[in-house]
């Protein structure tokens, strides 16, 4: 995992330990569900968790700083897991900050960051810890997560088109693309498959797609569906399928940890707000005025409230209302996910399947290849692929 | 319609006679979705309205009524509707209120209820009426659909379950069976289709089906699926798709109008209360500690508020809520239903189709036959069933 | 305390002596604010706790369930204070369930329970408790506070209105009082302060306050006003100095403790709506539709949610509407004003004063004398009987 | 009225008429509550409705509008009054816009804005306006209420601190105050009480109040209290008298009414929230993270619906929440408020009082001397300085 001590990492790293230990049930696991029942996935012991963090935190201190201020999991799950957190801790390496704006350069700490002089030689140094990682503890296959802080939207670069200009030009001028990208180039420079469950560039660029293809690696992303973006996955059909026309919908979103603060800057904030905000017209065939605002409440810790207005309109002109009041724990919801996706992967890996991941896309709020952003349709669509007579995964 | 000049009944009137002067939008109506476009469904103004009131009330001073309490329709519309209003009143008979409840009975006007000796006398008197009203207006097809006030729950008796018994029953002993019963065995008699919209007994009884079949009509029902439960049957599937555990539901919904004071009766209250509870167990696959309630508040007028919480837990063990506030129009959801409803039963009809309409699952919050309460599975039923290439309904 | 190892009991033992450790701060505490800075109240370091309890669970077992079901409290704190807390525990004794329902004796442990006779022996026992207690740490001033659960309504008695009877009934005829009743007698018999924080009888007899008058002591009540009604007292105000007109004050109110078990038994619940509801009204002088109902859903442990609906009419007839969610626990709510009380009611006695205090009425649901229902003078009523300058409360 | 014809002006001019005819209850006038019966202040049919106007709406038009696009009003209503407000529309000059940002250069219609060389000139024909509608209606007194759209916030310039040097600026550079300070001089010259209820600058700069001194006027503001602030006015005491600690008040509030629009301007809106953001901090004596967000929603018309998560933590640091949603027509909670403020300052003016009027703070969100922010001391000052004995009204 990139950011692996973070509220996300560190979540999975718990989780995973508590699953291994019979702690905590399946609850939240989609891969757990009787619909999948019949894949031999991979089990949580069969796991190995690693990672780059930046920051000089532990993934202990880290859930022992959730329980406390987010009155997340119980001290004795995190007694019961702490030697194996402090285990775990010797697989994550220094990060990298190349390329990352003064926001993310803030949150690294001296020690914890590795100094490169080139995007190439970040690569590079990627490429080594994962194939390290993969050695020294007998792999069969390595999965890389991003679940570090946003980063803002990317300014585009003609080699972002095309993958020999782009590993030319990181060899040079800096900050061509962000680390999130830097990550994906190492991932598949290694053999490794990578998801991105951030909004950030990651791999979703043409020229990291074409070294994609020519690594013959497995991926998927972008920015993971945890909440507002799923509720509104299902209730825009919803509207839809009875004929009410949405005239507004409003989404307000208050948060308080590390991913609201960096939210907080207005570009990233722009480009999370993008990843949220088209789904309700790509969904219903006709733009209504969707808002869709975030605000860094650090009180509130690790959780999420959402406040959703929908206002529409049915028979004769009749304007009515919808309301929602999410409130959920960021890291609880996109921890299982998290699992679900690495498990997801090994299965089309151990199949022998490679390329993008498309069949992912109920995971994603911004899927690579949108068929539908229904999350029902969405969710078929991962059924229907992974259906034990389905030719494409045949063994 | 039973009940014409309720609500539901007077915003039907008053809707169809708008769409086919070309004076509001098909927002609201399933049947204009792209998804029905290679259907030749029947026309607005291929359709008459008739029906029976046990008030005095007009359709005209239904929908003035409504617009000055409740601020829905514009009195342009009502004013441009009025003369088709008043000639459709004189397709409006005195109903009936045999085995009807004390509540019922003191809605009744003098005036608008017609006396009979027996339960049989009455199915004789709406048969009569139903066939009266079919050659007076020289009509292909006879759609009846209940929008009367809900019936507290029927106390089951021996005869319910046999056609002959029952014949002979309701020659006797009263209060066997409902009205809402005699009015769909008056419309089987009468060769008309039946359509239930309320959560009364209709035509669910062993006996009345048995008699459905041996007349060979169409019926489907009951209890319009129009706010709540709608909700219920697209945020209970998400919580199962992403394996969250709901530990508990609890509606709370306030509603203003006269099914709002019927449902103020603890027995009429009790049978909605079941009709609209079991859904998601049956979505979810095990037993949330669900809780509806219902409570008349006269100040909203048509308007309910239903506020729902539920509280689920996620990944180890974290509890974490969502909320939703639904505020809208009973009479205005339901009227475009009425008319999705007698267009695609018209449909089966000229499609040479007879008997139980199951695929129309997902109008209802207590469908006859339950393959799924999730409204996507519904919905697809639905478009499944009307595919063009479906052989069942070729011509 | 009555019930002294309930949710509110236990948390006013933990506190207390968090308070004593100083290991929390002196939130919640109304008598810490700046306006009671003047007052000498009695310091958390002087008071002893003890207490009645018929069931079987200790102040330990209680906080620490209170923890792990509530996520209330940080461990920390629990064993911090755990050899104060099994300390306080040798000051608990058995209860008294004379007059108790079913439903209440059905909480009972045998070996918590004191079998008495009659009524009048459940009474000399308390006093002998409580004067032993008193004896036991040498204290000047026992104040007794009955958190215990809410009893349902009492039936009327003659014998309620003159104490000599009421003296006399208790000898024989069971049932003629609840055991509040008894455990204010016991007070007042003890010469101990009775302070009644639920809506049960306690004190509110002529004949008891009669007693209250002979015996020459302090009492106050009843049913602590910790949320809904909180609110209500100052949101009603503002409607009313507004001049807006309140149609409709619909309040539901879902929680899980074992209060919300006591108030699902229907008796019970319409003692304690009863004290909820007439508040509105009586602040706006006119008689809005105001229901008022309660829910018990265990999951919420001890949280209560609360959403009110507040439909009011303003300028030109124009309806608009409040809507407010109340998310609190409990016993967090209510035990620091146990404390407060305490505090004030240990002034008072310093001070020299006997008698009803009618001055604490903003604790209060139902307080005995009613000068205003409005939060804010109800609150100016505190602070100008406990201003410095107070004659009545001059030495 | 400035902006005689937008929403809030219209509905004032649309209310006076139907109180005038007795067509509406008083409901929503402050000064028909008990507590100022005493008092004898004008009657509806003793006040004359003038203005002006840069849009090129009428009075009838823009109720119109108010009714079919906010369904406020009835028809009925507008049809009786319809004779009057073409009347009054007589009263209505247009406006100036000199000093105006392009945003409300753009609201004005050609026909409907005064051409003036400079804003000395702009003050004059303000003056002269107001001397002729006095004269042309033999009007006693004349109170000029500023309802027009929000101002950007003001540049500080130095002539802002001395009425000489301002007299001068105005006469050249262009600029130096806006069109509602202009409003405010003209006034003053003119002999009229002004009053501002928007957060523009209006009279609050120390020059102009330096003229009103000189001229012996009377005059309020600013920004009218009518919605979200009102309530923050009355909870946030709530939790300061509990000794609950606010953490957090996060208010997003949505409007569809021209104000909305102009406030979409990030200048417009810093100035509004500004106005209501302060309130919680000055009454709870500490400083909670507050935040307020306004957007825009075209579909909401007159609506406004406010949804505040106020975060908090109670005894041993537990955190609770409260949440409210409001939802009020903004132009019917503020007219009835203009007539009361109007007849407020009629009243002192009959009494014979000049200055500002520092009693009227509960009207404002920013009132110009701030004694206490909470709604029931600011409800009291204006009830003890209308007191019969009060000896400083006394004739």
């Amino acid at each position: 995992m990139v950011g692996a001590c973070g509220g996300v990492g560190s979540t999975v790293a718990l989780g995973l330990t508590a699953l291994k230990k019979r702690l905590a049930p399946s609850t939240g696991l989609v891969t757990e569900l009787p619909d999948f029942r019949h894949l031999d996935l991979v089990k949580p012991d069969q796991i190995t968790v690693g990672g780059h963090e930046i920051r000089s935190e532990s993934l202990l201190s880290a859930v022992r700083t959730m329980h406390s201020e987010s009155r997340v999991f119980s001290p004795e799950l995190i007694a019961k897991c702490a030697p194996a957190l402090r285990a775990t801790q010797r697989n994550i390496k220094p990060g990298i900050v190349h390329g990352s704006t003064r926001q993310i350069l803030d949150l690294g700490d001296r020690k914890s960051v590795r100094a490169v002089a080139t995007a190439a030689a970040a690569v590079d140094v990627i490429r080594r810890d994962l194939t390290g990682f993969r050695e020294r503890h007998a792999l069969d296959h390595v999965v890389v997560v991003n679940v570090a802080s946003s980063e803002p939207p990317l300014k585009p670069h003609r080699s972002h088109n095309d993958y020999p200009q782009l590993a030319k030009a990181i060899k040079g001028k800096p900050r061509i693309v962000p680390a999130s990208t830097l990550y994906a180039l190492g991932s598949f420079a290694a053999d490794c498959s990578y998801i991105n469950f951030t909004p950030s560039a990651g791999a979703r660029l043409p020229a990291v797609e074409q070294f994609a293809r020519e690594r013959d690696v497995l991926y998927a992303g972008r920015d993971g569906k945890t909440g507002e973006t799923l509720l509104k996955s299902v209730l825009a059909p919803m509207f839809a399928m009875r004929h009410l026309n949405i005239q507004s919908w409003i989404g307000h979103n208050v948060l308080g940890n590390r991913d609201g603060e960096i939210l907080s800057n207005p570009d990233v904030k722009a480009s999370k707000i993008k990843s949220k905000d088209g789904l309700v017209s790509h969904i219903v065939g006709y733009s209504p005025d969707t808002r869709t605002s975030i605000e860094y409440v650090p009180s509130l810790k690790d959780w999420k409230i959402a406040w959703d207005f929908i206002h529409f309109s049915g028979f004769l002109d009749t304007t009515m209302s919808l309301q929602f009041i999410w409130s959920g724990s960021d890291s609880i919801l996109a921890a299982p996910l998290i699992i679900d996706l690495v498990r997801l992967t090994e299965h089309e890996y151990a199949s022998g399947r490679r390329g993008p991941m498309n069949h992912l896309g109920c995971f994603f709020k911004d899927p690579r290849r949108v068929t539908s952003h229904q999350y029902a349709d969405q969710w078929r669509e991962l059924v229907e692929h992974l259906r034990p007579t389905n030719p494409k995964i045949a063994p």
